[in-house]
């Protein structure tokens, strides 16, 4: 049994998750930041991509939890190029690594998986990550790791914080923007639930396959 | 008194108002076209960007309206793209193209404003609309001309229905893709009303300037 897949992002009301060139912006509101603080504790694992590492920096732990109770981190980085400094990296959580088959770049974490040539192959890493006790992941981007995601069918749960501001720009990032992939005729979503948290609104979605 | 300013519009739920190629999908509920319809009558004009009338041959009438009874059109067209045939110019109802001052193409329509050099001047046009007593626009898109109607800082309503489906792609067009324009840190936006519409939730926001 693969892990549950649940993709959690915040966009502006113009569809975008930061600024041209990945500035970061704040879109959440206090009661989203809230909300995704406790959603965390509830994932065995948080997954990010390695644009979001270079461009954000994240450390994705929550300030009362420590190395034993901190979700597992997940990063998604095909030709290793998350530097040994970034704080995905440090002591406050385990994390696990994944990157191309002939990828033989090495990092100082819990564990190393390597997975697809020429592109990660996702489903061969959610079966590793079963082996491992994960029942569960929380997806939190970029929009290329959420494209792969919704490509290979894999996200049982897509919940889009939609914030109050416009950022504009054909360039700025969006919550799935692919590497080219498109779904023709757009991919279905069944509305599940909707719920104002300050200023902006939180939908809730799960796909049909 | 320039004319009201409502910007409406729907985006999937990764933040796309179409595919990739601007290829139309459809994005909104039942129910939100049966809403669009019902506002569109509260509208003295509606205006759309001559990249829509390229892309999709819109014809912004209703059925049971007629040329006295249906709402003007407008269609910004800086370089005078619009084709003699386009749907927009048709007997339905009145129709008002926007050009650049050095742009000699004329139209068999109501009325041609010539306004701005390099770029259309949306406040002179503005001005012109409420001389021919226009007090209410409902700006229908694309993109770009939503994208201009922000950086002039003239929208005084945004309305964006988030549809249940995923789109993805870099290149697919964004309810304020602009020709470049970004908003430093984001145009902040006031949530007003968020209300779910079949398959998706229609958010209304009003900018804060």
């Amino acid at each position: 049994m693969r892990p549950f897949i649940h993709v959690n992002c915040a966009m502006s009301a113009d569809g975008k998750i930061a600024g041209a060139d990945r500035t970061q912006i704040r879109i959440s509101s206090d009661e989203d930041k809230t909300r995704v603080k406790t959603i965390r504790k509830k994932y065995d694992a948080i997954l990010v991509g390695v644009g979001t590492v270079l461009a954000d920096d994240p450390h994705l732990t929550s300030k009362d939890g420590d190395y034993d109770t901190n979700p597992i981190r997940i990063v998604l980085d095909p030709h290793g190029r998350t530097p040994d400094e970034a704080q995905v990296l440090d002591e406050r959580a385990p994390t696990v690594m994944v990157t191309l088959e002939d990828c033989d770049r090495e990092w100082d974490c819990e564990e190393i998986i390597r997975a697809g040539h020429g592109r990660i192959d996702l489903e061969a890493v959610l079966e590793e990550l079963a082996d491992f006790g994960i029942e569960n992941v929380l997806v939190e981007g970029g929009g290329r790791t959420i494209a792969s995601f919704f490509e290979a069918r894999l996200v049982d749960r897509y919940s889009v914080f939609v914030g109050g501001l416009v950022i504009g720009g054909s360039d700025a990032p969006t919550p799935c923007d692919g590497d080219g992939w498109v779904s023709e005729g757009g991919l279905r979503l069944e509305l599940r639930d909707c719920e104002v948290l300050g200023n902006g609104a939180l939908l809730t979605f799960e796909p049909r396959y």
